[in-house]
């Protein structure tokens, strides 16, 4: 009876530490959130003409039709280029303290800005050919008034704006929320065992808090983990997964070495393949890797199958959106012929 | 006076000829709208998954966020490979009578079919490939059994389901609409004047009818015309007109030769650059080219202010359209890593 008192003890003391999604987003104080901005932010966030051909817009890999990804190993850039990590997860992105797989962007607004003059990304020149081809187009000119003042199209407002359209790319109401939020039935025996073992196996170390990719940073501090902390394995020869340093690939330090930003869990479930590489396939797969290499643990079938159905359990509701009208240069393009 | 008299008889029964769209959409009677079909056609137009590598769905070249099309010279798919002509808008094609450039397709339904399994389009295997594919998507499934029955998901229903869509891609009250409807006020000095030159000029011989496309033709029944008609001048050099052949590079009969079906005027200041090959950057140009190839006449710039000023009162109100959520696949892709 003892131990069934403290097993109870404990394990609610740890679901205590699971949080539901709070209501307000982190904003920066310079960038509060405004109807004219999330409307600027997501008219960009849609348009292809940011890239230097025209064909490649935020959403072409952040889907908000789907994951807020593309459900690709890695992504494609212009010309069919394609680097060598997975795009992550525009959802919920704005609770998360840095940005990046190397948490190299300590926010969305420095974020946001990255892969348009990324040559195998979005493939602009520089921050001049984006802001002159904004310019001409009269519907920008306008939009961006309003947002921002006169004059104001520049490399750090087209940020802020993408940014605050990000701040509302939030889902809600996953079952684990309601559950969470006083729902017993929200969650099924297989989610509740799951949620259990995360816990016990030790996962939650480092996926907790709100967005469970840590707790307690401030904003642009990075909570960053070895991955893998145990390389020994089949699974690391497998998936190449030291082929890339991450943090190390960006600092050249040391200390950097195999250092990742801790993703979120929330809607894992819609961001298959997995990992920065994008090279395991499936979510149960993702489980038994990321036990072996960070816990040196050998999950049990029946484990995995609970722990998959937990973080099944943290897929949110995709908010309703108005794909936007971009504004149009009529009578002209500004994509050049021979591209 | 007589003159005058004339002139203004001519005018008017030349004006009466031009028509607002009609509230009624054509609609075959084997595949009437429904509000399922239409969101299901609306998925299915969004989604990526429906080319080989997921990158590639039909809204990436016919863009319902702008113009309906690219606004580039040709559109660019899978593995960034180009094909030789522009992609048509797909706002009120539901107008047109033959759809494609070169009208092989006799309806919408047969037209949406067709890029998903081009190589250099959507690069899908083959329509087995296709099937498989929305069959392991548990939310198409449904939508398909909602809207065509059970075990409904075939090439037949995937083109009806688009075509479906695509007929409530409508843009109604343009200026140009609303001048017909009755408010004289709704179109400039400028475009009153490019109105009526568009029919004293000739280009009205062929561009008639609702969609400014041809009239009296039956759903299936192409409006072909010879482009270039007068194709001894510097314009059908420089752009390479004569490059590609129109209807007879499909059917190799010498009677098609540079046959191409007559396109919408309506939205056409937004679907820069022009003609087959994307390769006229500006409508005034396409107007100074048009006039030349088809009609023999050297137009003066005010002439074509006039009537670039008209064919943008044709640019119509784009619908409200919600980003549909795609049904995915929790915890797989099914896309492979090593696309």
């Amino acid at each position: 009876m003892k131990s069934l008192l403290i097993f109870t003890f404990l394990s609610l003391n740890s679901f205590a530490k699971m949080q539901s999604l709070p209501k307000l987003v982190p904003t920066p104080k310079d960038n509060k959130i405004t109807n004219s901005k999330i409307h600027l932010g997501k008219t960009l966030f849609f348009d292809p003409r940011l890239s230097s051909n025209g064909t490649i817009s935020c959403n072409s890999c952040h889907n908000v039709m789907a994951g807020g990804e593309d459900n690709r190993s890695v992504s494609v850039g212009v010309l069919n280029q394609r680097g060598g990590r997975s795009a992550p997860t525009v959802w919920n992105a704005a609770f998360q303290t840095t940005q990046f797989w190397d948490g190299r962007a300590a926010s969305l607004e420095a974020q946001a800005v990255g892969p348009i003059t990324n040559p195998i990304e979005m493939g602009m020149k520089d921050f001049k050919q984006v802001t002159e081809r904004l310019k001409s187009i009269p519907g920008y000119v306008k939009m961006f008034n309003k947002s921002f003042g006169k004059n104001s199209i520049n490399k750090k407002n087209i940020g802020k704006a993408i940014a605050t359209f990000e701040r509302t790319l939030i889902t809600r109401n996953s079952p684990f929320d309601k559950y969470i939020n006083g729902n017993k039935k929200a969650l099924g025996k297989s989610a509740l065992r799951g949620m259990k073992l995360v816990e016990e196996v030790g996962c939650t170390a480092c996926h907790t808090g709100v967005n469970f990719s840590g707790e307690g940073f401030k904003m642009g501090e990075g909570n960053f983990q070895k991955f893998p902390t145990f390389a020994n394995n089949n699974f690391v020869k497998k998936y190449k997964f030291s082929n890339d340093l991450g943090l190390y690939e960006q600092t050249k330090q040391d200390d950097d070495k195999n250092m990742w930003r801790v993703p979120t869990w929330r809607n894992v479930a819609l961001t298959a393949p997995y990992f920065h590489n994008g090279s395991v396939k499936t979510l149960a797969e993702a489980v038994r890797v990321m036990a072996k290499t960070q816990l040196d643990t050998d999950l049990k079938a029946k484990q995995v199958k609970d722990i998959v159905a937990f973080l099944n359990s943290l897929t949110g509701q995709l908010p309703k959106i108005t794909a936007p009208h971009l504004p149009l240069t009529p009578g002209t393009t500004l994509i050049k012929l021979e591209y």
